[in-house]
């Protein structure tokens, strides 16, 4: 067991522990959503968030939450690293955008049909 | 001069400099976009990126864009603050269902469309 430096309680830190250097505790806050096999995953969120942000904001959601903000946030700090200026919010304008177009599109289609109906109606 | 306790260089710090309680220098990177009177927006993109990291993330942009990432900051942090869970990336999913409902509307009144107008094909 001394492969790794370690005399005993050599439990592999999760990637988030290993990117801070500190022990991965068996309660650690990171460990369930960001294992040793995923560094860039915690990097990204690290270095938009900062980890002791995400440590208090999971700290802050219960259990069966934090999952699923792990999730959100891993989303938003890539789109932030992948477009420093808008980040995900870059996103939101092209779907709005999709969604008015969409609906121009859906008033048109619509309107032919009410014009279309009209013609099959017997005078 | 001395009503709020400086002798000299008494310039109102910017709303970042004030929560950091540090000076607020001339070229003060968050001065631009973060006047005194609106604490609230800083005290949100502090509370979810972190000061330091969005120091980090301003500097490394042209002053053209710094502005809009700002904002985008600001929409983030917000929606961060509104919805631990899921942020904007709530906004994002739910964007995407509407967008999935139109697509099916726009389908089903195209094909009315094409309906319709075969009916008017002289035989």
């Amino acid at each position: 067991m001394k492969e790794n430096g370690r005399k005993q309680g050599a439990v592999s830190p999760c990637a988030a522990c290993k990117l801070l250097r500190r022990r991965c505790a068996p309660d650690c806050v990171f460990a369930p959503y960001f294992p040793a096999d995923e560094p860039q995953k915690f990097a990204n969120v690290h270095r938009v968030f900062g980890a002791s942000n995400v440590n208090k904001m999971l700290q802050e959601l219960p259990m069966q939450q934090r999952g699923d903000a792990v999730s959100s946030m891993v989303y938003e700090a890539n789109a932030r690293i992948r477009d420093p200026v808008y980040g995900c919010v870059g996103a939101i304008s092209s779907l709005q955008q999709q969604i008015d177009v969409l609906q121009t599109q859906l008033a048109v289609a619509q309107a032919e049909v009410v014009h279309l109906r009209m013609r099959h109606i017997p005078f």
